[in-house]
């Protein structure tokens, strides 16, 4: 078991070295880059479109698509125009930095203004990795029930944003908003948190408007004196 | 990464071992073990609550519950007067072998004629693992997108039930359940599809039949000539 442990440990300080590489490279580029996760089916994909129809105009985006299988994803961000690569992970439960940098080594996504990382579906691998992003975005639909946050805390206290998807279903389902913000904010009490549907668009101006923003800061950081 | 690699599979090949011993065990008491996998939020301990409801008057029910934090789950199945145990994995993604046998050591959850292990919220890491159960179940709720079995096909390959879940909330969704239907069946010819709702019932007899079925089968297998 402890060989287990300093194998793991190793491989995870290995990406990490090329996170910091990453990071230092999107410092240098001003690309902000965000990393998306959640369990299956939360909709990060659907999110990414409805987001990429709005930015899209004014800035120049791409995508990396994290999956076990299919290219379906990666075929939904083409279909708008905007460049994308798939990491197909084989039965892997998470992308690494190593994927990444692998990924804008043959795929023509950069330059890029906003560099959006959909991980695998999964709620608890992806956390610990670090992909170089300006920050983590946990998603959580309403239709997983109002108790995930203390059931999945560590993803839910990195996360600087929590975008709660899917409210246009509110009215079908037993689903206590008040009582996941409170679990949120006492995991995390810094997290922005966002109530969106890309359904009818409710909060999807908002989480838009916190993506500009947050470009326009790391923008003028990197700006040459 | 050849290190990690055989390190894992050394891992593996322990917990496979064990898994073998805890099914000969499982055969001798004629204990029916049903592994049960999904999604975080797609209904797992619903599903059971309704299940556990229309059995426990005829049959011996046990659960063992996995999670990475909370005692939630055992609480619920507590709370309905039938034998649970949580095992807390702490950031771990899936449960092993050797997790059940030690449960199975410290709590009083046999004899059981049938044992539910509701496996960690996860669709791909809990897949590769034996807990020595009878068969897998794979949950899918309708509110994840009908794209998931092909997403994910591992899971549903090897699971020889999956139980459709949330089938309530199909009027507010857009979901071709056609479509579910023959992935599954593509990825799995002799897999039993089941329609579900917890809320309203539906399907919950049929899925119910199906383990009194399955328990009735092992009975005769285990019983002396």
């Amino acid at each position: 078991m402890t060989q287990v442990v300093t194998v793991r440990r190793r491989a995870l300080e290995a990406s990490e070295e090329r996170a910091q590489a990453l990071r230092r490279s999107f410092a240098d580029s001003g690309t902000l880059v965000v990393n998306i996760i959640s369990s299956p089916g939360s909709g990060k994909t659907t999110l990414l479109e409805a987001t990429l129809r709005r930015l899209t105009a004014g800035h120049r985006c791409a995508v990396i698509e994290g999956d076990v299988a299919t290219e379906r994803d990666a075929d939904r961000i083409r279909a708008l125009g905007v460049p994308a690569h798939q990491i197909l992970t084989g039965g892997a439960c998470h992308l690494d930095a190593r994927q990444i940098e692998a990924a804008l080594g043959t795929a023509r996504l950069l330059p890029a203004d906003i560099l959006f990382i959909e991980n695998v579906g999964n709620l608890i691998c992806p956390t610990t990795y670090d992909l170089g992003e300006d920050f983590k975005v946990a998603l959580l639909s309403v239709t997983e029930g109002d108790d995930k946050p203390f059931k999945y805390p560590a993803i839910f206290a990195r996360a600087e944003v929590t975008v709660i998807s899917k409210i246009d279903l509110l009215p079908h389902l037993p689903f206590d908003l008040a009582a996941v913000e409170e679990q949120l904010c006492s995991l995390n009490p810094h997290a922005t948190v966002l109530r969106t549907s890309a359904t009818t668009g409710a909060g999807i101006d908002a989480w838009c408007e916190l993506l500009t923003e947050r470009l326009g800061k790391k923008r003028l950081a990197s700006a040459p004196v």
